[in-house]
């Protein structure tokens, strides 16, 4: 059982797993980022030492969760002053073979969006958990139930691709509601005008269990007419115009795979 | 004050306009469709007589309400058989113009995405109202409000830009949403472990007033080595791949301008 956690990140994943861990009586045994500042403030937050410097590290912890960028993981993992623990990182892209001079390793990965000041209901947030053995997956499986009680296994491979669907999913669908954001700007309206529409949608696309069956709009009707002004009314906003044509275009293709 | 209406049109539109008519106590008074089959079907549905051909179209109704395809609403318009009506359509993308030989015209948009199965909250849509008229104006924005609280006064070029808003915000999005889901199933998973992060997402984005402020993801940290590894992994879907390239410079741009 995992008894005591050393935290290594202090972004929006450590941060959110760190609240929730103190809220729910998983003990915090240290943070560490390689940011004074960023391991101050979440060590402050949470009441617990932190530090900046690896070498600082304390052993004898039963999970070391690495949580920061992709890119500084294996740098994290190679910074950590002992190699028989079990260390874990939570990223989606990036495999279990950075971890693989630890003893025991794994990946706990929540399929979520993250940030500091819009906390996750972790309840509904699924977990895919990776370990370096049966055992370590096993345990980490067990902790992740302690986080949601939707846990799933996945291997890297699949893992990456969960990663890729939430891509689409989410941070390029933000992106779209940015841009519509821009547009009702452009006309004095607030973003609220389109909630309604954006959160019926939603609901729309998750009970089909396959949005492409309830595809709506001028590109799935193939109105020529609507698409070619609203190319037209784009022309000064060539990368809106750019995104405008290319989704068109894939959902006009989409619709003939129907 | 609008007292009675005819329908003209029985796609997704007409079908929640007219439900929502009937259950209001708005009387309509006739349904035409040219297609046979659809106007019984929403006919029988209200509970109100219907016709499939413009001649038998009954005299004196308050309202004639123009609501199908686009580029079939001049030719509705044009088979009226009397000119000395009001007659309004609920397209986002069409001016007035084509309904010019009316002697009263006008335009009653509702900002939202439409189906049969799926029924909408009108009292969460908004309304864009125009008229050829003042008093057209005062009169359709009363009716609007009978729909709905959420009642705005648009002129055409202004609701074009409301439509195209709806086409990123919601067309585009469902098609994003499409391709997450082709993902997940392809890796044996439904929909649903994607549900709580589309909906955190959208909370997040409508709670930030500005979506590209809470934008997340490889694309806006400039993560170039997951977007490759992303890229490559869809290099046998060209189509998504596209879309991923496309929608990710896109992100990359915006994230330069904020």
């Amino acid at each position: 059982m995992i008894r005591s956690v050393v935290l290594l990140g202090a972004g929006n994943v450590a941060w959110n797993l760190g609240h929730f861990f103190a809220k729910n009586s998983v003990p915090v045994a240290q943070v560490y980022s390689r940011s004074a500042g960023s391991a101050r403030s979440l060590g402050d937050a949470l009441g617990v030492p932190y530090v900046h410097s690896l070498p600082d590290i304390i052993p004898g912890a039963d999970l070391y969760l690495i949580s920061v960028k992709d890119d500084a993981i294996f740098e994290v993992a190679e910074g950590l002053p002992f190699r028989d623990v079990l260390v874990v990182h939570t990223s989606g892209s990036v495999p279990l073979s950075p971890l693989d001079h630890f003893s025991r390793s794994g990946v706990l990965y929540p399929l979520q969006t993250f940030s500091k000041d819009f906390p996750v209901d972790f309840q509904r947030t699924p977990f895919f958990v990776e370990g370096s053995d049966k055992e370590v997956l096993k345990q980490l499986t067990e902790f992740a139930r302690l986080l949601s009680p939707l846990v799933y296994e996945a291997d890297s491979g699949r893992r990456q691709w969960l990663h890729v669907s939430a891509v689409f999913g989410c941070n390029f669908v933000n992106h779209l509601w940015g841009i519509a954001a821009d547009i009702l700007k452009q006309q004095q309206l607030p973003l609220e005008v389109l909630s309604p529409i954006m959160e019926h949608c939603l609901q729309k696309a998750l009970n089909s269990g396959n949005p492409h069956l309830v595809q709506t709009g001028p590109a799935v009707r193939d109105d020529a007419l609507v698409l070619e002004k609203h190319l037209g009314m784009l022309s000064d906003q060539p990368q809106w115009q750019e995104l405008y044509r290319v989704i068109s275009d894939s959902i006009k293709k989409s619709g003939h795979d129907l």
